[in-house]
């Protein structure tokens, strides 16, 4: 049986915040279209007072490079939703908090394709480690409900995450 | 007849995005214990692409210094949940994103104390406006459900923020 992202995901951030105890490490979030609701998600796991730093909501693309950093010349050229810019906000993320891991996600949640033209359900999702390069991954979840694309990317970040903790 | 908050929170949303859209004013979150609500709550509202930057949720005590400037001995003399910090909060919002308004929460939605023995239900709100001198609050919700807790503060929050807003 294949459960759906909005079962699984509860189930998600109680093993990634059991891996944050097991091995001491923190976390922090850098969201788009998600919107904060990857912080609450993790916010309800148990531990998380002492391994989630907490998280960053970057909706505009003024508020990616002031906030997270994120190269103005890369927003301009390749727009919000790409790799590039996955990855500066996850290790814009990692410099402005104290946290060991940081996951990024940007995308178009819809229900109109974004300023530059991408499409409804293009997600990009990030992971950085301190220390470590940054890695990323591109979705493509079509035209569903906003709802429906942030938990698929949600999901898919965790599992990422999940992951790059596990040894 | 008496809405619910929960009932009310995204009526305070859209009037909020309105207001922000009528008088042209960007909006930033800086949230601990509802922990990215606030950002997702204004993030459905019309015109948040535009009007709503982002936010920051600073769950620790070392984030609230670290992502948002509170200062540490603010926290350590007087914890996280008190109007120096929520005011604090707010400032370092506004002085890291390009907004002209933030609204930060910081207090205990339970189901414990916090680490300093604040009690679950005690929550600190802050509207800055750029240029002006931060106001805060102090609410008591008592000992209820954490998410009536969030969304208590919540509702305070934004109606503090439209009344701040509105000429």
């Amino acid at each position: 049986m294949t459960l759906s992202p909005s079962r699984n995901l509860p189930d998600l951030a109680e093993r990634i915040l059991g891996a944050a105890r097991t091995r001491n490490f923190s976390i922090v979030t850098a969201e788009s279209c998600t919107a904060g609701k990857l912080a609450t998600l993790l916010s309800e796991a148990e531990g998380a007072s002492k391994h989630l730093h907490g998280g960053f909501v970057a909706y505009t693309k003024a508020n990616k490079e002031k906030a997270l950093g994120v190269p103005p010349s890369v927003l301009r050229t390749r727009g919000a939703v790409c790799r590039e810019v996955a990855m500066a906000m996850a290790e814009g993320a990692l410099s402005r908090t104290p946290a060991d891991y940081a996951v990024a996600i940007t995308g178009v949640a819809g229900p109109e394709p974004d300023e530059d033209n991408n499409p409804v359900g293009l997600v990009c999702i990030a992971i950085a480690q301190r220390g470590s390069k940054p890695v990323a991954i591109e979705k493509r979840y079509g035209k569903a409900k906003r709802t429906e694309i942030q938990e698929r990317a949600m999901a898919d970040a965790l599992s990422a995450l999940l992951a790059s903790m596990e040894p």
